[in-house]
């Protein structure tokens, strides 16, 4: 009845824990004062529970509630609705964590592929996988081309479209994909490799369709979208739909929930094969402890929802490959964009460097 | 070229606010360091550029960029993604406010309706709209209906679903909405009455179109949705498949964007006819200057984008009608829900009053 539970870290005092976590759990369920319902049974069956108030720091509490599973409709803007809709708003409560009942988690596919179905795709067996991004956006298709080219010549496994690389006049979807895509396949028949490339979908639903025809039709196997942008529940059904392996990229993702549920239990379980993170000490302020935590969720065994692949990044260098492979370990993706390119003339040379010290680390994670 | 503007409030330190600024201008544009880029020309063609920075409270600086247009794609997820996509997981960052120029203001239609079509709907001059809620979830669509029912022989003009009542299998959308639009029909037939209809839309956009379809059948001409829930470049293309009237609600709208821009601004140019927000003194901690900037934003010219009305919202009463009217006027929708529904049997009498004070208030405002 009462089996969906949730966890917020609620900013409050001793004094006043008790019933703001209590306001919180009228809040996300019945919306309305108790004393005010008619019918009390439906304060039995509707109404959240407040499960445990735990200390978490000066200032914050650590609050479980207890949801009704039928509350959420058993789909994803419901559950997303009971779990955070208005409270969204509040900015004294941040949403920490997630346990889904059976009845709620067998509504989700998960990833088609996930870290097995990704690696059978890239042929990697054994180390961690490697990717880069195209970018920066104003260049033609042609100029991305051209770095896609050196990339997948220097062994890169995804190569992926910058975030920012929409669909921009300078390179609209419909003519960089082909011939992005056609530049790895040749550098694919030159090298033996298996370099993959993964475009930016974006746009409303009709223009997500159209790009993911085009897509297809160029022999694209992964592509990369962000969840937020195209809202959660437009992304769980893009996927099921697309037959396609997919990166998750954090844009827009900015709620007040916890990385780790966000990315590494969110995306994974509406359908990201593979999840990019801002690592610490790049150009974002998660902690390592934040960031291990996140693909520590993503990995972990959860039902038959298969593992997400976690892609630290965020301004990476190949001089971290060490030290990142020392964190994530083998089942992680290295994600390096802009340290390569600033390797200009030497990009092949820096790429093949980057993808040696991840060969050469797998031995030591 | 660089027409495009954005406003950040940003949390530094006099010292670093300059070299912070122009990290930002980097990481929403060209995402790569300067210095690796080969193509200068793409330096002034696509990174943007700081346009001015001023203090704004201790430790808090407000921070202009200007963007060139064409990084937007010229489409809804393509301008999110510039404006706020990697930069809404920096902490230290909030989206203020927006100027668009013409070739981007062009590519919105705005509300379909507007604040003056949604009074023609309502055939409601010259004095502020009415609003209530069906709650809690948990009623059958029979219960929902005698509220509903109640509601209009009382003479408000909106009865929306609670933003809470999605599609639970105790109440399901194919169910409620033509009991409760015939119930509402029938209390417009006996009191000579416009009361509207306004049921809660959610899912992904092939459970949308299916609901809508559901909704249109039964002659509803007012649905409430959560853009952020749905996406908002969802939500911009469901208004357009629409052609109903469309009351935006904020659930899942936590984002780090200022209230008047993401309410005011962006529900209104993604379609939504009226936006719902949470009033100040309510179970919400916005300030009652954040409030009125919003109402202002919502109803202030903009090119050929229509007023949107503003709703305030979320714990309101009956005594706070002649308050809530002296701040935002005559061109307003009250949203009282959870303080009618406490006067149990006296519901009727209760919602009368409502109105009633509505109706008095308004030669004061």
């Amino acid at each position: 009845m009462y089996e969906l539970e949730a966890t917020y870290r609620i900013q409050s005092t001793p004094e006043k824990i008790e019933a703001r976590a209590q306001a919180l759990a009228i809040e996300q369920s019945i919306e309305m004062p108790p004393t005010a319902v008619r019918q009390p049974e439906l304060l039995q069956k509707v109404l959240a529970q407040v499960d445990s108030i735990q200390e978490a720091g000066a200032g914050y509490f650590r609050v479980v509630l207890r949801f009704a599973e039928q509350t959420t409709a058993f789909e994803t803007t419901g559950l997303l609705n009971v779990l955070f809709g208005n409270c969204a708003l509040q900015e004294d409560v941040e949403l920490l964590d997630l346990k889904l009942p059976p009845s709620l988690l067998s509504l989700f596919a998960g990833p088609r592929f996930g870290i097995a179905g990704l690696r059978q795709l890239a042929q990697v067996e054994g180390r961690p996988l490697t990717c880069t991004a195209l970018k920066p956006q104003g260049l033609s298709p042609t100029q991305l081309a051209e770095l896609a080219y050196t990339f997948a010549l220097g062994g890169i496994d995804i190569v992926k479209d910058d975030h920012g690389l929409t669909n921009q006049p300078t390179a609209p979807f419909a003519e960089r994909v082909p011939v992005i895509q056609e530049a790895i396949a040749r550098a694919n028949a030159e090298t033996g490799g298996h370099t993959l490339y993964a475009p930016m979908l974006t746009g409303g639903p009709k223009t997500l369709h159209r790009h993911l025809r085009i897509a297809r039709q160029a022999g694209v196997k992964v592509i990369l979208t962000a969840p937020m942008l195209l809202g959660l529940a437009t992304f769980q059904e893009l996927v099921e739909d697309l037959g396609l392996a997919v990166l998750a990229h954090p844009a827009f993702a900015g709620l007040r929930i916890s990385p780790p549920l966000m990315f590494g239990k969110l995306f994974r379980l509406l359908g990201a094969d593979a999840v990019i993170f801002p690592n610490h000490g790049g150009r974002f302020a998660y902690s390592p402890q934040t960031c291990l935590a996140l693909a520590q969720a993503a990995r972990a065994p959860w039902g038959h929802i298969r593992p997400a692949l976690p892609v630290p990044a965020g301004g990476m260098t190949v001089e971290r490959v060490e030290e990142m492979l020392g964190l994530y370990g083998l089942e992680t993706m290295l994600l390096i964009g802009g340290d390569l390119l600033a390797a200009k003339d030497n990009l092949l040379e820096r790429t093949r460097q980057f993808v040696q010290k991840v060969a050469v680390s797998t031995g030591k994670v």
